[in-house]
């Protein structure tokens, strides 16, 4: 596939500076190299020509007008802590950086809601509005991501058993086209019924239709007590098993994430803290919420018989903050614990939840098959695992070779059980292959078509989700 | 605008026939028309040509192609309980009717959800869920409602308040396409991010971007106990001021619902029912669920403070099944009981819940101003109102002069305070024309080529939400 694109010239520059400011225009290319990766296990090489920070509205819309007559791509980025390419401008061009939006405009605390620029950083918002009892509860594990990223990947996380996931709190958006136009999308109601709903559209759409520069979201009152259990089981099944019990339960508790012993092993290492257990081949770490001390605890005994009953060989309480903290801490750096120390790979499948059991069986099957080492670990609760395989004691050449079929197989193993090939990270560019096996040619065609609405041009971060 | 449909021939009802089985295909003129309506307060005259009743997917299918090639309208229809005309044929052809696609598929007690097709009665799903310990919370008024009704409009109702809307509940769709194409959206998982959401642009679509056939739902457990509170006030501002106030308290009921007194009266009447109290001007219904009785009345009486303290003249609970039935019985027959007894309009705009005081003042102001009178109700908890003007006292000739500035007015006050036009409702064939109160131009302009993408022909439901 061809893309026309028109370089970003001395005169484009004129412009942008003349648009964001001087200071706001960066072009030196160590810069520029910082700004053109996301955290993808296996990154690309691509690079912008030039680094743009707008800081309103009215410069984004000026930006994407001049992109727009220019036939210049424009790829826009939140924190870049995607997993997926989805940040990284692969056709070059205006790299458009929404960091310096980043206030909080106005917590609404009659209404529960909270109107935010895209640059504010999650774990701002959540400060922001826990000092004031209130929670936004969307929470994907890396707490340095923005809002606006969160809203183009539809960011899911650990929470996802009971609260869900951000398109849930989102009920407005403000977002610009590519031809400068600013669409008001939603606002602060609970209820609409007004004709396509183009704000569901946008979320998810990873800034392939437009730029979100601001949102309104909902809030809920912050649950007054949190515990966390950390259950050790001897093998990832019983532990899966034990999830499937739980959901049928009259219990929902906020988060049930489902990691193996090596995970924390290396987990425990980068951060350099200790997990109050660790010689047991699976964990199941579960939060549970509330705000009367007695039905936390009434709904913790029921979740601990249960996990004994699958043989769990214990069922450890965190009750304080310090302790929870230590293990949510560890649990915050799964990822970067597999990734960084070793090559790999991720899978974002997301299965039907009473199907854990099965798919965790299937992997290690896959695993077996291929001889390629697997580590999981995941939001189990919601049937969103992490699958990660890993290089570990192959060759290159077997690695390249392997690596494509075990990931075609743990992503079709997943659709067969009624899964989907994303469950929270998004397709960006490297997830685009396997669209194809959960997605119909007439959705996709339907996709596209409506991309070509949207972005007749083709500028706004193209090559993502598929090839327009 | 002109539309080149054609007309329903000898040989198009041969099709017909051959599709669905001869007794499937009604033609008499008293039946079509029955069909040809539904519970809009002020109708059309329009007919379809043919009433056709597919009893599943492939016969759907199979309609729509036929139609689509041969350039004749089509309207799906549920159970013919919306409000704005949006099940009228109002370009004659053919009337889908779903109501022999009836089956609730599945009940998964694992995933808690369900899988049910489009013309399942919203009773009969809430019933065969409750028997299991399980609740299907979206809950408009009209309960005889369809499924695929609810999906078409994104009904919300009672319980927005704690639970939202049907949008919240829906997983999966399966919907079939003009050109005859099955999409098989979502899917039986929480967490999903896999390019545009299709599935959340059909919803709210009105049938005029495909025909729902099924949707996969997702149920949470059945609350163990309902109580009521029924709290008369002397005046609706006072009613309205207190929702505000329990909003922000630590309480979330299940619903609130705002009412002034001669609609309960009419209510009474049409039922044969009373009320435990009917002499206030004004009157709030609350209903609170929970699992523990002692959590359940600590709350009913945090609420009954506030609304003492905002000059409720008594606060009446109903705790057995029985006295909590004759309210909500009364309750659900509002609507028909105004506009069964005068001629009437409805308003269904949707606010911030916190700005609800100042729109019941507004619409007062609207009513002296105008010389209309103005009865309001509705779902005060989620900012969900349902403003009726009422023709009582005024010639033809006033009432047609006054109500569509009435109308506009109520809406433009509504907007000024961060409404929208429809807050449950949906647009259909009535509302169209205040659409661009909210909605810019850019908005409606994508809208329009999503729906020629859609349904190119422009057979699907035709002249409804927009014309295209």
């Amino acid at each position: 596939m061809e893309m026309k694109y028109n370089k970003v010239t001395d005169e484009v520059l004129k412009d942008l500076r003349g648009i964001v400011g001087e200071e706001n225009v960066l072009t030196d290319k160590e810069t520029i190299k910082l700004y053109s990766s996301d955290e993808a296990p296996i990154g690309l090489e691509a690079t912008a020509e030039v680094v743009v920070k707008p800081k309103c509205t009215d410069e984004v819309s000026d930006i994407l007008s001049l992109a727009n007559e220019k036939m210049i791509p424009v790829t826009p980025r939140g924190q870049g802590t995607g997993l997926c390419n989805g940040a990284v401008p692969v056709y070059g061009g205006i790299l458009l950086s929404l960091e310096r939006m980043n206030r909080i405009l106005e917590i609404d605390e009659d209404n529960l809601m909270a109107v935010v620029e895209a640059g504010v950083v999650l774990s701002d918002l959540r400060l922001e509005v826990e000092r004031r009892g209130l929670f936004y509860p969307a929470d994907p594990g890396e707490r340095t991501s923005f809002i606006g990223g969160n809203i183009g990947t539809n960011a899911g996380g650990m929470n996802g058993v009971k609260y869900g996931k951000t398109r849930d709190y989102v009920l407005g958006l403000e977002a610009v086209l590519p031809n400068g136009k600013v669409l008001n999308l939603g606002g602060k109601v609970v209820k609409r019924s007004m004709g396509y709903d183009l704000m569901h559209l946008i979320i998810g759409s990873e800034g392939t239709l437009a730029v979100v520069t601001k949102a309104i979201l909902k809030l809920i009152r912050l649950p007054k007590i949190f515990i966390t259990l950390y259950v050790p089981f001897s093998n990832m099944y019983d532990a899966a098993k034990s999830v499937s019990e739980i959901l049928r339960e009259k219990v929902t508790p906020t988060a049930i994430e489902l990691v193996e012993r090596e995970v924390i092993l290396e987990a425990e290492n980068r951060l350099g803290k200790r997990m109050p257990h660790h010689d047991a081949d699976a964990y199941l770490i579960i939060r549970i919420d509330g705000d009367k001390e007695e039905e936390l605890y009434g709904d913790a005994e029921a979740v601990s018989e249960i996990c004994l009953s699958n043989n769990a060989v214990d069922v450890l309480v965190a009750d304080t903050k310090e302790r929870q903290s230590v293990i949510w801490d560890i649990r915050s750096v799964f990822y970067e614990a597999i990734v960084k120390s070793r090559e790999a790979d991720i899978v974002d499948a997301a299965i039907p939840p009473s199907k854990m059991p099965l798919y965790i069986e299937r992997i290690k099957k896959i695993s077996d098959e291929y001889g390629v080492k697997i580590l999981s670990y995941g939001h189990a609760g919601d049937g969103n695992i992490h699958v990660h395989p890993i290089k570990d004691g192959l060759s290159d050449e077997e690695w390249n070779e392997k690596l494509p079929k075990v990931m075609m197989k743990l992503y079709s193993e997943a659709k067969n059980l009624g899964g989907v090939v994303s469950g929270e990270h998004g397709i960006g560019w490297t997830k685009k292959k396997y669209l194809p096996i959960c997605l119909d040619k007439e959705e996709i065609r339907i996709m596209k078509e409506i991309k070509k609405i949207f972005d007749p041009n083709n500028i706004l971060n193209p090559g993502k989700i598929f090839d327009a």
